[in-house]
């Protein structure tokens, strides 16, 4: 383990649980596992990209404390967060023979972590499980906060589960053998901690954002702890996303319409999605007049200097039709009595919720 | 509205609701249920047993408040509350358009509650339900709690999630269409309340019974006034089924065993599994030297003089092999650390969990 290595604690009554961050996690994952899972079933669901390379690791960090340890597979990518994967797994882990101390580990990124974490709260009305988010986007986002889901023909997410983790293990050393590709997906969730809330944060990714890219330990170690502690915060104040919590969807709304629109295939990653979803949403709050053309500028500039999508432009489907996106956005989770809702900015760091936004300044926009 | 009508609150602080019990409730259900369904898109998960003949009353009845009520019907029976029907539940629900204020309606018996309990539990990581339980059993003991789930091929309520009500509304004048054998399973579930805490209450029973399956008014009312308010005082007590609520299952450890045997294809209701059961926990309880003979002579006495099933040999697949139904046993949930849990009883009206308990003990009690 290495001098970068935190904690960071979710602070959510009996249902609160800490972040450690740094590098050697997974080979030492005892020493924070152990309380949790000692004497216990482990199953372990991962991907058949992390588990092949990885799987071994995990298990052998855990293997001290534990009383018997299985591990499940399931293919790699988006297409698995799926109502025919989540059965199987169901079946296969009730196959292995559980009970209610049974522990679930999600290894893997979002899609697993938000899969497994799905799992884990179905099961006998919901057991433990423990998060070891292997990419950037999961270490950043999604492995925090207790949204487990599965995506539906109708949008992404729309059913799923609040289920809290009881611990939340980013080890950082793994991000050496992410792609690049999925790098830079993760890097737009980390960036829209500094857009949403804190502006110092933002002057420090782009100053910095690319040693983020480049890998290096320090700067990666650095933006994962701002980024989980501007998470942990939120979700603390609004486990269940009745108010600020919502400030998080910020690019969302137009990253689920198109990600809807691709198919789920694989040809467009999440965070690239929400990278392009963030720069529309600058647009679209300076096309409503809320915003300076100096921070939507801004933003686009840093997102564009680190090769991330900024417009529906640098989007595969980006050329999809208005009417067509704006149907997907009144499936999104998001809608509230059948009108639409977006998270818009007054400035670099300040953002809130826009209720009842008008369908026509909507079109304008997208058409534009 | 007659004068046995009633109302039970389950305290559960953010999560209390009322149940309301007593004739008329369904074509007046705007009265209770308008201050959660004033404005809002409704969605009524009924089966196409009670669909068909009781529907219609409670859209009129529910109308008023209403902005928009769609109705959905699923096949009647144990085998609808399965992954395929809730799957393809939520994928109808949301082609329909929701947001996060679209109410559930549970309209039908336990399958149903269960099932679109599970459903509302899942849709957009949960929006709200109100129960209008349809059977004696759903009145009872299903519609009252918040366990919501489906079977899986491992075992029943093997998947699924706590949920609270917003609202139950059990409607007694609806028992006088409900199928003789129906009513008579759900009493099971009312003599349960009697046995494992309330020797009074099974007293009660014992004289009126009769009347109870005989559909008289105040004796239905009486019953299922006392049920839910036991049923309430023990979920208030132990929402999460961490202690007390534990007790909730006398005779359900052997019901399933039997119902998985039996295969959910309708030969076997529940109701009937667990009385059963019950006569069984008497038998074994007394089998362990825990129970005077007279205790247990007297519970079966009762069970057999209803006309229910009270030992494994009145039941269909009651012949089945003891090693058998105890594998079966051990994929209950409440199996604790491979071991396997029991309910069993001091005397009638003193119930208290066994852990840990002999497997050969049972098997010699099987197979005796």
């Amino acid at each position: 383990m290495t001098q970068h290595n935190t904690s960071i604690s979710v602070c959510l009554a009996e249902r609160s649980y800490d972040i450690h961050i740094g590098g050697g996690l997974i080979e030492n994952a005892d020493t924070f596992a152990a309380p949790f899972t000692a004497d216990k079933h482990l199953v372990i669901i991962t991907d058949n990209n992390v588990g092949p390379t990885h799987g071994e690791r995990l298990e052998a960090g855990l293997s001290k404390s534990a009383r018997k340890i299985d591990i499940l597979h399931v293919p790699a990518g988006e297409a698995s967060k799926s109502l025919s994967v989540y059965g199987r797994l169901l079946d296969d882990i009730l196959a292995l023979g559980i009970d209610r101390s049974t522990m679930i580990i999600a290894f893997g990124g979002g899609v697993i972590g938000d899969l497994a974490g799905y799992v884990a709260a179905s099961l006998l009305r919901g057991i433990d499980f423990i998060q070891v988010p292997t990419s950037l986007l999961a270490q950043v986002d999604s492995s925090v906060g207790g949204k487990t889901g599965i995506n539906m023909s109708a949008g992404k997410n729309l059913v799923g589960a609040f289920h809290q983790p009881k611990l939340v293990l980013a080890d950082t050393d793994i991000l050496g053998t992410l792609p690049e590709r999925e790098l830079r997906a993760g890097y737009a969730e980390i960036v829209k901690y500094g857009l949403l809330g804190d502006a110092t944060f933002f002057e420090w990714l782009e100053v910095h954002g690319q040693n983020v890219l480049a890998r290096d330990e320090a700067a990666i170690a650095y933006a994962v702890q701002a980024s989980c502690r501007a998470k942990a915060d939120i979700v603390a104040a609004d486990e269940r996303e009745g108010g600020v919590r919502a400030l998080l969807n910020l690019g969302h709304t137009f990253a689920h319409a198109f990600e809807a629109e691709a198919g789920y295939d694989g040809r467009l990653l999440h965070g690239e999605a929400v990278g392009a979803g963030i720069g529309m949403a600058f647009g679209f709050s300076r096309h409503l007049g809320l915003l300076s053309g100096q921070d939507e500028m801004r933003v686009k500039a840093h997102l564009k200097a680190l090769s991330l999508p900024f417009d529906r432009a640098s989007l595969p489907a980006g050329n999809a039709d208005a009417t067509r996106l704006i149907q997907h956005m009144y499936k999104d989770k998001k809608t509230h009595k059948g009108a639409l809702s977006f998270i818009l900015l007054n400035a670099i760091g300040s953002a809130f919720v826009k209720r009842n936004v008008d369908e026509d300044s909507l079109a304008t926009f997208l058409e534009t």
